[in-house]
């Protein structure tokens, strides 16, 4: 089945780097199809890691064929830790190994982690070839695949290194989602919840009554819900596309949730969307004690997110020692820190999210300290 | 002595990241006064190498203090074997110590090595920082630091890994060209002829009359021919940024000089500028022999170039043993080469070069051959 009219086409508005993403069922049998007009050399790299290369690759790799000829592969090891220095200079001399010119085209085939990796490869490697992201996780169909941030982590902090680099096309096959465990599920709906609260209280409302068919897997929920998710992001990457002030926006939850990764040591432990859910709920508190929100709105979200079994508060979290200071020093170097500024991001109510870097240190320390003490 | 009639403004203009060269004497001493009104934040770091700081980071460090702060300062290693991976790596966790935040600009003070070194960190951390270039040899004056390529060498080869990245602002101060030794004076200058080359005979006949003042140091033969030569390359980036076409046109001279450097493992034996004259020498060679350019223009570079004390021919190489087949891999291997069509930069004249992919292997092959022969 290549893209039909249960295929949404959403398209990224940045001039001479515009794309479109492609949310549908199955769409990977007819991958070569749908790339054909975006791609322009012969030769494609397909980037993928062992775990989604079982389940993905053997489609993909025939899919993409042509005239017999099948695409180059390079796999990793699945995980967090290959996004490091050492694993991105390997994997930049295995692509120059199969001698790339500047038409070539990577693929990255995999979740957040391949997509960052091999996005950050594409926009370095002979100063910029192609690539095409077909995300196979839920967080990454909605979130880490649309709007061209790529990266990767030093010692120092999570994707202090990377790039503005965009795609040529997005294909997030949602049938590729009954392979996902229930948690990684829970943990990529996180992002969706955050759309509905950044900008459109009518699809938060919809999240309210569907959330469950959404992770529960009925297709036209997920269908709805992975391309409205890419429909906003959209629309906020086309306005603002190198963060210099709407983009920040997305960070709703996640000034709050990088310190809680962080003090985590971003592990299996407290997964990306569980730490963002505990920060979104975090930071309509703060909104309502600072007089922004109503306290109905603040209860609606965290009430949503305990219904879909996301963590709402740091006392969803066993057998953790939160220390005050240390969460609000990692916010302090957090990347959209300008200096010394920390920009946060609240809202007025459910779909009124707004930034700002006025709020007071002693406000977000009672939020802190009050989620400890809970 | 700050910015006065004497220095030249040149804009590159690309929309947002439009920035201006400035050239003229002893700019450094203001360097403060006039980066302010390009630089957005409190924090600075100076990146440069050992030979230079000796020279030049004094007087920097002084002219960039504000309010009695000195900026930081990372002292790397001189020569081309600081653009690698491990190198580049290392300075990325360098810059990430002094905790830069968006805001923060860096300042490569040096020859090419630093510019393209500090640019590609610059693009890469937090996903980009503001950088100057402050370029100290003649060649990163007329050449390197104006366009934005950023990049380093891998085992595969020179340049394989980089970004296109503006700074915010060049500063070639042509005061700092009287430490160069001779031979480098003039390495740079095979650039200088480069562009009177690619679309101005004017330039070139000014070069005929004027070069050797150029290398001696005549104050105003300087200023003319290093603006001349940045306004061109101006010109050039303004309309092709990312090198899709006529960007191209800049590689005159490249594709068999960078063959000769990769040849000759990229070292003091043979440098970029000699390379590159040679390599001009030739370009004009292929071009007359392909009906394209007359005798008497390909004479009159050959005789220029020997006039400035730079090689014309691979005879002016002592001591080296030429393989054709091999020269020829190194240039099927050339970045700019597209799906296997090797892209030449020929000339019909002197300042009418044009780009051509079609030319015939056994016409490169025979200048080759003559050439080492002869």
């Amino acid at each position: 089945m290549k893209e039909n009219r249960t295929t949404s086409r959403i398209t990224v508005d940045l001039a001479d780097r515009s794309y479109d993403i492609l949310v549908g069922e199955n769409l990977l049998e007819n991958a070569r199809e749908l790339v054909v007009p975006v791609i322009r050399g012969k030769k494609q790299i397909i980037i993928t890691d062992k775990n989604v290369a079982q389940v993905c690759l053997p489609t993909v790799r025939r899919a993409m064929a042509a005239e017999g000829n099948y695409p180059d592969e390079i796999i990793l090891s699945p995980g967090e830790k290959s996004k490091s220095l050492s694993v991105f200079t390997d994997l930049i001399n295995k692509i120059l190994d199969f001698k790339p010119d500047r038409s070539t085209c990577l693929v990255a085939l995999g979740g957040g982690v391949i997509g960052d990796l091999t996005g950050f490869a594409a926009s370095t490697v002979l100063r910029g070839l192609d690539f095409l992201q077909i995300p196979t996780s839920l967080l990454a169909q909605v979130d880490s695949s649309v709007g061209g941030k790529t990266g990767i982590n030093t010692t120092h902090g999570k994707n202090l290194v990377g790039s503005f680099y965009q795609p040529r096309m997005v294909i997030a096959d949602t049938g590729i989602l009954n392979t996902l465990s229930p948690r990684e599920l829970r943990s990529g709906y996180a992002e969706i919840v955050k759309y509905g609260l950044l900008t459109n209280s009518d699809f938060f409302g919809w999240l309210e009554a569907n959330g469950r068919c959404v992770i529960d897997g009925t297709k036209n929920a997920r269908q709805h819900a992975v391309s409205f998710s890419c429909k906003t992001k959209a629309d906020i990457v086309s306005k603002d596309e190198r963060e210099g002030n709407v983009r920040a926006l997305l960070n709703l939850g996640h000034t709050f949730g990088h310190a809680l990764e962080k003090e985590t040591s971003y592990g299996k432990k407290l997964l990306h969307g569980e730490a963002v859910s505990i920060g979104m709920s975090m930071a309509f508190e703060l909104s309502h004690r600072l007089g922004f929100c109503s306290a109905t709105d603040a209860k609606r979200v965290k009430d949503h997110i305990a219904s879909i079994g996301l963590p709402n508060s740091l006392k969803n979290l066993k057998n953790f020692d939160w220390h005050t200071d240390r969460l609000l020093t990692h916010m302090a170097h957090d990347k959209k820190t300008l200096n010394g500024k920390i920009n946060f991001i609240l809202a007025k109510g459910i779909g009124e999210a707004f930034i700002c870097d006025t709020v007071p240190r002693k406000e977000v320390l009672a939020v802190l300290e009050d989620a400890i003490a809970s």
